[in-house]
């Protein structure tokens, strides 16, 4: 087992990765001074839950805990109020209480979710985070919560930290084959962020990644998740560092939006969103070579680097309009200056946007 | 004009309290660093915008601001996830962004959804309270957000604070009478925190307070508003002490889940847990006359001091077990030792409860 901190003063919390720790639930629970007075509220998703939920049930009542089970429709259509709502009817009518905790065990839609159930219900309980996807090594990191709005994605939200996240990379063999390839690109992305060495790391160990090699993995989510402790640790509330996991995200948000939320997963729109980021950095002076680099390394994952060709460009720049990381009508865009180095660049003019997403049309 | 601080370190903030200070909303929203370039999004409700939606409107719009406007169906009922949905759909439309600011003109209703609006839009954005009712001297200081699920009322939430309170007794004069009642039994509350002085300025200015008489107002608002920001700045998050502006509101709660939204206004609803809670201590061996020297004030104001015949007693007490404030099972009350001086007792009979509510049934 590795173990890393995010360091956030008296709301540091310790990330878990290793093969085999869900069996410990229980203990880690007591570890965090999580009682068994006040019901548990773990909140999965069907797909997850066809896996683990009886076992992770289990555990749990084994180790003196009640447990109320709130399990979502997979995808994204389940990060709406509507759901939040549903959910909270089950935490009031199992009795959760203030000392009560919520679990999410699952990728990133039932993390987010489940997060802003723990973040609003009684104004804030105790949080865990069980992330059962490889992408899910960043959203589980970080406390950022959150649902959609039809107009936009993650924008009912809050800062909520888990009191742990407890990764056990065993849950991933049950993946299906486009979800690690989804997920990896995320992982990737944290490459870009980090160093050449790491991305190197990736593209030397792609099939071992691929496959689900159990030490390949443990390494790559540590190193993936620490990336992300990191830039928490120095800006919680993203007031500019934070922006730089944004990468791939600007375009990536927009593809998602634009396709509904569905036909492109997010691993995937993201992974065209760094391609077109590594266009505009050459716009901005930058060598060419990024962006080729970039598409190669992603490729190798079987990742997506063009835009599906009925997706309309209007509706693309219309979508990163509303983005919210659009201040006061100036685009924001993380530009990776170099292959493991990345900016906030403040000033991309939208014309070259357009341009930008218009080149990664698909057959063009 | 008076003005005092809630003092929270770097989130502290001022509560402007006095007569006109609506004229001059544009320059303080500019004293506090909310600028014209991203538009505000101004909360309010249908009664309260027949009076003065317009003109707050103007005055923002001629000191420059641009403004999207959100109107909500006046009470209770629009404390919902829907409602917040519906407005978020208004602050998206009108591309509000991060450095956006949600004003809530109007009583608690509006500043607990428009709050609420605040704190989950992109995460938190700032949020100004601009309370018209008497009521909201108290829902408008200590950030305290929420909106209601059809089981528990302010269920969903979060604490954000506002960036100022701005109290314009003007606004009151046009409240409608019952509601003036209402409002003034949460600011006697107040005075059974605060002391018996307090309690006993009201009791001789009932008449005054009760005729909107301004220089009376803007003294009780002062002291009331004080009241509340003394015990936030000393345990902002409820972790103990805040709980004991919760006087009332036990019992008060459980009558307003019961009565359904609406035929109980909650400042009623409290002016009878008051009073059930002044029961309470007698049984806990205080002296009988606290009751009686309450319910004799509360009567003076216009106020129910009984519950209403056809509420039934097995459903209230089910509504207080899925109050918030019950951890673990045991019973939490707020227990007025004598009138200006309360305690928190954690472990008030079930029993006692049963037989105070019964006790307070109309006709009996
Ligand atoms: N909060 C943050 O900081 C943050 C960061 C990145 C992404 N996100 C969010 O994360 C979400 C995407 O996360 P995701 O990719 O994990 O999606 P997901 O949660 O929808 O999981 C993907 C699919 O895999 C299934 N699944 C999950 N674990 C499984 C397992 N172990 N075995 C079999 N099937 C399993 C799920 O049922 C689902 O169908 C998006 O909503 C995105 O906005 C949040
Ligand atoms: N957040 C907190 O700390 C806190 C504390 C106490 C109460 N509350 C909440 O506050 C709410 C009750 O607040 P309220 O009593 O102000 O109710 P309210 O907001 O519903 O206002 C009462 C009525 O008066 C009308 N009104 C408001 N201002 C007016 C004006 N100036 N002129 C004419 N009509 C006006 C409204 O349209 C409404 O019909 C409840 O939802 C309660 O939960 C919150
Ligand atoms: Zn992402
Ligand atoms: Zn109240």
């Amino acid at each position: 087992m590795k173990q890393l901190t995010v360091e956030l003063g008296e709301r540091s919390y310790p990330i878990y990765v290793g093969e085999g720790l869900l069996n410990d639930i229980a203990a880690t629970l007591g570890k965090h001074r999580i009682g068994t007075k006040s019901p548990l509220l773990l909140v999965t998703d069907e797909q997850v839950a066809k896996h683990y939920l009886e076992r992770v049930k289990g555990l749990l009542e084994a180790g003196g805990y009640k447990v109320a089970t709130a399990v979502v429709a997979s995808g994204e259509k389940s990060k709406s109020l509507s759901v939040l709502e549903d959910i909270i009817t089950v935490a009031l009518e199992a009795g959760l209480d203030r000392n009560s905790a919520v679990l999410a065990l699952g990728g990133g839609v039932v993390g987010d979710l489940a997060g802003f159930v723990a973040a609003s219900y009684m104004r804030g309980v105790r949080f865990v985070q069980i992330p059962t996807t490889i992408l899910a090594h960043d959203s589980s990191v970080g406390g950022k919560v959150a649902v959609n709005h039809r107009l936009a994605k993650n924008v009912i939200g809050a800062f909520h930290q888990p009191e742990f996240v407890l990764y056990d990379i065993a849950t991933l063999k049950s993946l299906p084959d486009r979800e690690v390839r989804a997920g990896l690109s995320e992982l990737v992305k944290e490459g870009f962020i980090l160093d050449r060495e790491f991305v190197e790391w990736c593209d030397a160990n792609a099939e071992k990644l691929l496959a689900l090699d159990s030490a390949a993995l443990e390494h790559a989510l540590y190193i993936g998740c620490g990336v992300k402790a990191k830039v928490v640790s120095e800006d919680e509330k993203e007031g500019g560092l934070r922006a730089i996991l944004n990468l791939g995200h600007t375009i990536g948000h927009a593809l998602e939006a634009v396709a509904g939320y569905g036909e492109l997963l997010h691993g995937e729109a993201i992974a065209i969103g760094m391609v077109g980021a590594a266009r505009l950095s050459a716009k901005l002076g930058n060598p060419a070579s990024i962006a080729s680099e970039t598409e190669r390394i992603l490729r190798q994952f079987g990742l997506p680097v063009r835009i599906p060709r009925h997706l309309d460009t209007d509706a693309i720049m219309g979508a990163m309009m509303h983005d919210k990381k659009f201040t006061e009508g100036s685009m924001v865009f993380i530009i990776p200056k170099d292959i493991g180095e990345v900016e906030i660049n403040r000033s991309v003019s939208s014309v070259w946007v357009r341009e930008v997403v218009d080149s990664l049309k698909e057959g063009e």
